[in-house]
């Protein structure tokens, strides 16, 4: 892999960590998307999960995106972002309903506001209450404002989701097989529970995406919006101003680069809860993207050939950068975010279903025996092959 | 209350955020020292609790201990820091064990390394480790470790804790009544479950505490440990390095500002599992430090006549800064940092229970009825009265 990505200090894989807590218990089902715990209620047929995730550097873009224009709305966004990390994590394991959930805002207090703050909240009760509409129900515990103005620049918002699940329902991905389908949901386009076009970037390869976009003009204006550390001429490195058209959309790059990230949960809530569907697996694409899969199943070549058309903001990022298409398909999700590894019956059951929600959907590939014990992903896309 | 605190851009008493959080629902019991939900597992007579914390920025200034001196065991202090900001806070309520924990660790990865998360990793196993051998049960859930450089300059250490208890077994501080004593455990000292002298500094005031303590040379040398909106010569302006010798101790300045956050469990734990206690509240003096108690019970007046002499590190932060010492007793606990309101028999019992654990205890003062509806917190000190 190229280090265009990591020089602006972030890592995609991070095997950094994945060695610091390499020695950690594994879980109830090791195998899983998500570590499960024995139940925190002392249940033996139940387990209990506890994930933390949150919306990464994309707060930063928020901030410079409202102090250009003057809109805090994208804060709000910015509390989507941090639910959905978690919250489509947590649906990989079968879990679509009685989370709990809990906020962490750490800010500095001499750029962010109360008025902020107030935004992020209610960012998160609004989402919470729009799930609610659809039988997913989050209770939010609370949480924790720090002013930490000393190690954040401008915000941090992570939030932290508990919840339980009896162990006969749960997915594990140690599952997934040789002959499984892999029916991939769009994460870009306008669900019917979306209030505007979803770009499809979530909250996964920000940095980069920020940096190889935007204009060197916020270099200058907003030096707290991004790391010291970045290397001379690489912040801000792109040529578009927050205020640009999208090609092939009807919204701005700012707007784009902040879409919400799209939940599956209305749709993996339904078709958890039908009797016909057999699923052996479900995998969100974050940290990894594409190649993400490889960590899950034992002796499995993932073969990804119908990968839908790459949309257009990601199309952007790639024109406008050094990253190697290899690459990208490991730093962003380049279309789709949610897989689901089932028989083609399921798989045609979950597709009438994103339907039904305006979610595109298609079988992008499927999963044969490995040559050795160890997992592969091969991409196939416009006659080329991308090995991880 | 001066703005000597608020310049460094930290807020003792957050009242912009609880503005922010007012609408919010208060939980099962409001009065509680934290917000209670309805039971996770849905037992009636059972509620759950989710609550998050963190080092703060404690964590910088660990940091430039690790660059100066090469020693990062104090990286395994911090996650000892986010644990305990949670754990005492929920032994407030009445829960003593079977806690899962998740942690969040965010970090500039030009300048965290993956050995320093290795050890924040490992303070949080042997913390924890610890903990059980008292019988406090803490599971770790594992946690999100995100490279987030252009939010973070250095690392932020948060975690988040989840746990049960029955309704009937909850403390609730709306309890607290005109006639309890105050019994205060110390904060300073070492305890038996500690393994060298504790400064008692805890998480709170570290912004402050840093600044006004430690000499402008860690200015010059590493910018990247304050805020750059930090007003014009109030970053480290003090005149302490952190290997001078803290006068009363024998320890290093940098050691005591770093001293891990002392856990009351032990304590607590034995206290709460004692059927002859009868306990109206808790209160963990953090945020608000010797004022935080006015946020709980209804028509009260603290009276805090007895209070410890102020420790040798709280002493010195006064004599180094224009904090008044009003101010002193809002943003550190200046003594102790866990408060027992209760009959003067469960304060016997208590203080003999802590002086097997070497934790100093003394009933520092008492609760009366207000004149008003309001509460209000009195303290009186070497002839001197401060009113909250």
């Amino acid at each position: 892999m190229s280090d265009a990505y990591i020089t602006l200090g972030a890592s995609a894989t991070k095997s950094e960590v994945h060695k610091a807590i390499k020695n950690q218990d594994k879980g109830v089902f090791p195998g899983a998307f998500c570590k499960l715990c024995e139940d925190a209620a002392g249940d033996k047929n139940y387990c209990s999960v506890m994930h933390a995730d949150g919306a990464g550097t994309k707060s930063s873009l928020a901030y410079i995106y409202y102090r250009e224009t003057g809109d805090m709305s994208v804060f709000g966004g910015i509390a989507q972002d941090s639910t959905v990390m978690n919250l489509d994590d947590l649906l990989c394991v079968g879990i679509t309903d009685g989370f709990i959930m809990s906020n962490t805002i750490g800010r500095n207090a001499h750029r962010i506001s109360g008025e902020i703050i107030s935004t992020v909240i209610e960012g998160y009760s609004s989402f919470v209450e729009k799930m609610r509409s659809f039988g997913v129900n989050i209770t939010m515990s609370g949480g924790e404002t720090a002013d930490v103005g000393d190690l954040v620049s401008t915000l941090i918002v992570d939030s932290t989701f508990f919840a339980r699940i009896p162990k006969a329902k749960v997915i594990d991905c140690a599952n997934i097989k040789p002959g499984n389908v892999i029916l991939a949901l769009a994460s870009y386009g306008k669900a019917t529970y979306e209030n505007e076009y979803n770009s499809g970037i979530s909250s996964n390869g920000l940095t980069g995406a920020r940096h190889l976009v935007l204009s060197g003009v916020y270099r200058d204006k907003y030096p707290e919006s991004f790391s010291s550390t970045i290397e001379q001429g690489k912040a801000y490195s792109g040529k578009y101003l927050l205020t640009d058209k999208l090609e092939g959309t009807d919204i701005t790059v700012g707007k784009a680069l902040l879409s919400p990230t799209r939940t599956y949960a209305p749709i993996l809530k339904e078709l958890l809860d039908n009797p016909q569907s057999n699923i052996s697996g479900l995998i969100h694409c974050t940290g990894g993207a594409q190649a993400k899969c490889k960590n899950f199943g034992n002796g499995l070549r993932y073969v990804k050939d119908n990968l839908f058309d790459t949309p257009p903001l990601f199309r952007l990022i790639a024109e406008n950068s050094n990253i190697g298409e290899k690459e990208m398909y490991n730093v962003f999700n380049m279309g789709h975010r949610m897989e689901i590894y089932c028989d083609e019956k399921t798989a045609k059951l979950a597709s009438e279903i994103a339907s039904k929600y305006n979610v595109d959907s298609r079988v992008i590939g499927y999963v044969e025996k490995s040559a050795d014990q160890n997992n592969s992903v091969i991409i196939k896309k416009d006659g080329k092959e991308f090995i991880y």
